[in-house]
């Protein structure tokens, strides 16, 4: 017996079809699609293999910043930060003053499109790694929202859900760690076979990914742990659409140096201590696996500095990508133009960006700084169980167009 | 016994000291510095761990395009194409009107550092893996020089050296393999033991790195292979500096599907058949690496084309990173202007150009496409076996500064 459910769902100007079957939509943190490539190479990952050969396969591009938390709400909104407002982990809140996480749901602008379908009558799922996003995915749902991180802690009211951690089994994992990844899956699976949701979105950390390059040893395990959870989605009856939220790239010379432009130096060298404030919007309270250095940047300038100016300066450095000023950056990049610096500050692909020497604990890296937050990370896959149909040849495709896709372009039944 | 010689040298305004012993350049062809950071965190090559840790690590700009002719000129003679005037493998002949190899030594408009070292009493050695860049490199050089892929048919006239394949524990190399670039470094192991040359220039091929991601198990056996060789150049009382002609990138979604942009389809729908011509420098008899698929092409209009206007339509193409008009890519890319097409098309990391569908034999493709060409690739190594010292911090190196730095740069004894 069915419920009676709309033919579509509208959400942020976009509809969406009433899924045939459930739908698994997986965000692979920092999944640069050669991770995929080379692990089915490798052998390793029989379902994914068969995804690309029998699925749909399709480069596309995240949101800018590439970053965790702009992207997966994107996926979830299918709008980019601009419309969402979510444009960093991390920010200068400018009613506050002072610099913050932006994890608490008020800074959502935009309904999700989860939400709507759980308004619609859906059955909604949402399993993240870490706790910091559960919050912001699960803004306005009437569903089962949770995180791997604190899968001990789950409340009815609070997650729609308790009991998991009993019936998945594996231990409670380490926020470093891949198994905070694979309880996500292993959970997923679970709740798509006792609660069947409509929708479930899962998605992970890059915690390895931010450690082990593609077809590396570590990295090929990762896709090899995750391959059987899904062939279990897909003998549960799912369809699985696969995407990241960010790409990946060393962030090193061939020594593994880590190539560190120290912002807040230069601009308290050129402006003047202190004057300029260097916002990095990778930062996350879990530093060990990037020391909160990544490609992207923004800046607030002191009263009367000649933006144009500065950003032409800035641009000359060796390892800087472009500079880019408030409007340009808004417009280009679609980012809220009220919670970004007067600069947008983009690194080269195997650049990062720091504030100041002093404040960059590298202590926590055991391996080589990869990172992501550029332009150079944007290209990330978007693979689907089942072929999809009617594509615009040449569109340039967004990772949030994932739900779109999945929903209004499989082939007819 | 040592002959008098001059304290300095000078090559196309550039002065270099004197090595004050055997001094190995490598070009390490397609050496993204990945390949060596994860060979090194494989714990694969010992005595590249030591040069990372003991001499000096830079990340540097290859010159553009990206690939392994222009590269290999811009280092034995310090400058970019610009000045050089070899801008591919492969051009469109504007005084023969047709496309050639740019493989004759008349195309080279300068002199290398390598003929002024050798004609100021320098013992100069050159070994290089294919044959086409051979006659190239030895342009008016007193010395030896020779390719492995030809190591048999050696000619002192031609070759300043003969019975090298006698000396070599090793078989003829095939030119696909990797055994094509071992024999560049056992030569190289037996020229420096025998003939004790000041400088000896060696030069690989990236059949290994087209096929292989940085950290695979099939990359780290290259630069296991290396390792060894590069010991006994030590052993040998050899300095040695390392760099790469071009970095090297995944052309492919996870599916490992080549991501082409078919040039000559796209002017031909929009300009009329076979009016525009478009150019791949990537171009080259050995086919299998790559099916001529790089991420740079040029582009000749028809006459009364409206250069700007199909520049700034083609730039909107998905997947293209830019488009510059022939002006401006001679400035910004340091091109000999009459040398390229009207256009220079730039494709994004991922991406490659083709021609037409029809022309590309992808059937050698035995792995899913690695390329370079772009912007994407032109970050590359440079590694020292010894310490630099006196370095401009801030600098933006190039791979073509190597005689430079590991002449002019080393500590005082």
């Amino acid at each position: 017996m069915t419920k009676p459910h709309p033919d579509t769902v509208t959400a942020n100007g976009r509809d969406y079809c009433w899924p045939d079957r459930p739908l698994v939509v997986i965000c692979l943190d920092g999944c640069e699609p050669d991770y995929i490539t080379q692990a089915v190479i490798a052998g390793v990952a029989p379902t994914l293999a068969r995804f690309c050969e029998q699925g749909s396969s399709l480069n596309a591009e995240c949101a800018m910043p590439s970053f965790t938390n702009p992207n997966n709400l994107s996926i979830v909104t299918g709008v980019p930060p601009s419309v969402h407002g979510i444009c960093g982990n991390y920010f200068l809140d400018p009613e506050r003053g002072e610099e913050v996480m932006m994890n608490e749901p008020h800074y959502l602008r935009c309904d999700t499109l989860l939400a709507r379908f759980a308004e619609a009558g859906g059955a909604v799922a949402v399993i993240t790694a870490k706790d910091k996003l559960r919050t912001l995915l699960g803004k306005g749902l009437q569903g089962i929202c949770f995180s791997a991180e604190r899968a001990n802690e789950l409340t009815l009211a609070g997650n729609g859900i308790t009991g998991v951690l009993d019936r998945v089994n594996l231990p409670l994992p380490s926020v470093y760690s891949q198994a905070l990844s694979e309880f996500v899956f292993a959970a997923g699976e679970v709740i798509l076979r006792e609660h069947r949701p409509d929708i479930l979105y899962l998605s992970t950390t890059d915690y390895i990914q931010h450690k082990h390059a593609p077809g590396t040893a570590q990295a090929n395990a990762f896709y090899a742990m995750l391959d059987p959870y899904l062939a279990s989605f897909e003998e549960l009856g799912a369809h699985i659409a696969i995407t990241a939220d960010h790409g990946m790239n060393a962030k090193t010379d061939a020594a593994g140096q880590a190539q560190i432009i120290y912002l807040q130096d230069w601009f308290d060298r050129h402006l003047g201590s202190a004057l300029a404030r260097v916002i990095l919007p990778i930062t996350d309270p879990y530093i060990a696996h990037h020391g909160s250095l990544g490609s992207f940047a923004t800046v607030y300038l002191p009263t009367g500095t000649d933006a144009n100016a500065i950003a032409t300066e800035l641009a000359r450095l060796t390892g800087i990508e472009s500079v880019l000023t408030r409007p340009k950056a808004a417009l280009e990049l679609e980012l809220p133009a009220d919670r970004i610096g007067d600069l947008v500050v983009i690194a080269e692909r195997l650049q990062v960006l720091g504030t100041t020497a002093s404040r960059h604990d590298l202590s926590g890296l055991d391996a080589p700084l990869r990172s992501h937050g550029g332009r150079s990370e944007q290209i990330v896959p978007l693979l689907f169980s089942h072929p999809l149909v009617a594509l615009d040849a040449g569109k340039r495709w967004r990772n949030f167009d994932i739900f779109d896709l999945a929903l209004n372009h499989r082939r007819p039944a």
